[in-house]
């Protein structure tokens, strides 16, 4: 993509009205633009990072038996009803339509529940496994943490559906192991851990992935002995880890960047979600949920993985894998500018070629530190004298001279 | 895919409610599922639909110079009164937040053009384009014709902006071109009409594509010597083309699958969106507005292409390519049919596998037709005979016999 042509303009300020890390950096590097409190539009170079997010997480779920479909953001009120939930819920958006009444789901148990009851008859329809990537909306009281809190914001759940409490067990399993190789790839695993959370009615527990870093609103204590932790609320309830017993904690703050579920019967029961088993009984279905917040994903990369002059993002969810930065506009370097990029987009690397002219060496360079692309090449009549390009990774001070002929192989 | 796994079942009747040909069609065979007036769900078979014509349009847009963004669905009600739209727009959704109120975005020209302000600043940022696939909200008052007028509903909305009118004028007739591109490659190219309709304040004419199909909720008019149409509102108007001039039209009934639109200046006064020209004057900007529904044209695809026994897809929005079904449950046609779905699978082709158990052919077979997918490969004792599968496309009677090695050939 070049530079000169990208729907986007770095800004020096982040609005006023911003307070965290994330909103701050990621308006001002022009990946986001603020519409109202919680509420984001994702410009293109934000709409590209989402995006491959979206596809890690799609290909993960697909991995794990996960069906895609998609669901709508309007649902009739009875369904709420019946889960007690049209009460309960204070984020619940509602709406009128002549004399009907409708949610914005923050959630999709509502509607799944129903139609999974169409499906399923027998224990032969059992396991399976829904998923949607997904507009939610929840009216936040308090949404001053930018993608970490949004009003409107996207999400993949994933439903499951068992015969029995064991197979739901097992899933929950390979869950988990999903998630951990989703947080590996977007670059979070090391600070991501596994966090014992309140069970609700009918499970013990249930588990959040917690990830650590300063700007996050929740506390964890991590257990000093096996590595996983326990949120505030267990915490107000044990002095031991659930996991190993042990006693010895760290507190942390963090941000939740997912949870997991056993949701056993709680949603069968209300909506009569039965099979008949082997032996021709009726029973209820058992299930399981698995959230993750594509946003606030987003932004708690943005948390962990910045410094002073802007974002550095992981390579995987990088909006593009190279910023090619071309210094001068003398004829000589605008023609070997051209062809490297057309040279590396040919090679399938994905390139952000800054073509700007009248911005100086000064300026280009803020923006890339701004930005964030995990490597920067500079094209100048200085490097050019030597047949060259300036390297320099996001993450690290130090540039080096690579030889144009070389490059892809060093890229590989 | 094995279907004994996928999360459908077909049904042989559709719900009492429906009255749409596309709407029975499509719940009865698993695509979509109702959940409320004008608001469905698309099931894992709707959902790969939906996927292949976003993508297909995307690769349009994109072709065309458009860079995708993603705006919100909740939008503060200031935004809307700029326009004077809060109060005249019938459709819209309107949301209460304590004592903030919100509309639910029908389309987003409120939005976007705000956004252009805090770019555009001169000549030198013009022109640009920008698309979302995103999902939209009406109010509709009467929702009874399935996908072709749902209440959410998923959108490509394209904006143009430009720094004249002759700029405006070149971009739009490039749209033009990519919408019937989209139309080639989702099968309605033929059937489908630009048309003449009105153009508001600001424009004589806007254009919308009509694609003739008995179910259509609009009449146009087709002028029979230069074939472009004239919708209701324009015939009241004219008694001749607008293109040629001619007086001979036919009348069809037609649905309005997108439309395009010279905003002009229509937003940009409201908004104050200047740009600084080369001579250091301001002017405002002018705009153009293109979309497409995306569950409107998928409505539109089985409205045209269906017959008694169901649905018959185009082959590049079809779910899957192939639909393999074993027939008879031997070890010897199991072990033959896993094979050949695996060999397909491997060469790319999207293979849906029918490898149920205790279902009749006749039964098997009645699905395909309702599923339609354009080609149905059947593996059987008797075909296996003679090392075969007989092969049948869903839009065509016959069957042939075809060698289980030459398959790859033919279907390439």
């Amino acid at each position: 993509m070049l530079q000169s042509q990208l729907f986007v303009k770095t800004k020096r300020e982040a609005p006023k009205e911003e307070e965290s890390i994330n909103a701050k950096l990621l308006i001002r590097a022009g990946f986001i633009d603020r519409l109202s409190s919680g509420i984001y539009t994702f410009l293109p170079l934000g709409y590209r990072v989402i995006k491959k997010i979206e596809n890690i997480i799609r290909e993960e779920i697909e991995e794990i038996g996960g069906q895609e479909l998609s669901m709508p953001a309007i649902h009739p009120k009875d369904f709420w009803q019946k889960t007690g939930r049209w009460e309960t819920m204070e984020d619940l958006y509602k709406l009128k339509a002549g004399k009907r009444e409708f949610a914005l789901g923050p959630t999709h148990e509502e509607v799944i529940v129903p139609l999974a009851k169409k499906i399923i008859k027998s224990y032969n329809d059992l396991p399976f496994y829904l998923f949607q990537i997904q507009t939610k909306f929840r009216k936040e009281k308090r949404a001053k943490s930018g993608l970490l809190r949004a009003r409107e914001f996207l999400m993949k759940d994933l439903y499951s559906f068992h015969a029995d409490e064991k197979d739901l067990d097992d899933y929950y399993e390979i869950v988990k192991d999903a998630y951990f190789r989703i947080f590996e790839r977007v670059g979070i695993a090391e600070k991501t851990f596994l966090t014992f959370a309140s069970g609700g009615t009918f499970s013990k527990y249930s588990h959040e992935f917690q990830t650590i870093t300063p700007g996050g609103e929740d506390t964890i204590y991590i257990c000093q002995n096996c590595h996983e932790a326990i949120n505030k609320e267990i915490k107000g309830k044990t002095s031991n880890c659930p996991n190993c017993g042990k006693k010895k904690f760290q507190q942390e703050k963090a941000i939740e960047v997912a949870n997991i579920f056993k949701l056993k019967i709680k949603f069968s029961e209300p909506f009569d979600l039965h099979f008949t088993d082997r032996n021709g009984d009726k029973k209820l279905v058992q299930m399981g949920c698995y959230g993750i917040g594509l946003g606030r994903l987003m932004g708690t990369i943005v948390e962990i993985f910045h410094d002073e002059k802007g974002i550095i993002w992981p390579k995987e969810v990088a909006p593009f894998q190279i910023h090619l930065v071309q210094i001068e506009n003398s004829k000589k370097v605008q023609k070997e500018g051209k062809k490297l990029y057309r040279d590396l987009q040919k090679t399938g690397i994905e390139v952000l070629y800054d073509d700007r002219k009248g911005k100086s060496a000064g300026e280009k360079f803020a923006d890339c530190d701004l930005i964030g692309i995990p490597i920067r090449l500079v094209i100048s009549e200085k490097t050019l004298k030597q047949n060259c390009v300036e390297l320099k990774k996001r993450s690290e001070k130090k540039t080096k001279l690579i030889k144009i002929p070389n490059i892809k192989r060093i890229l590989n």
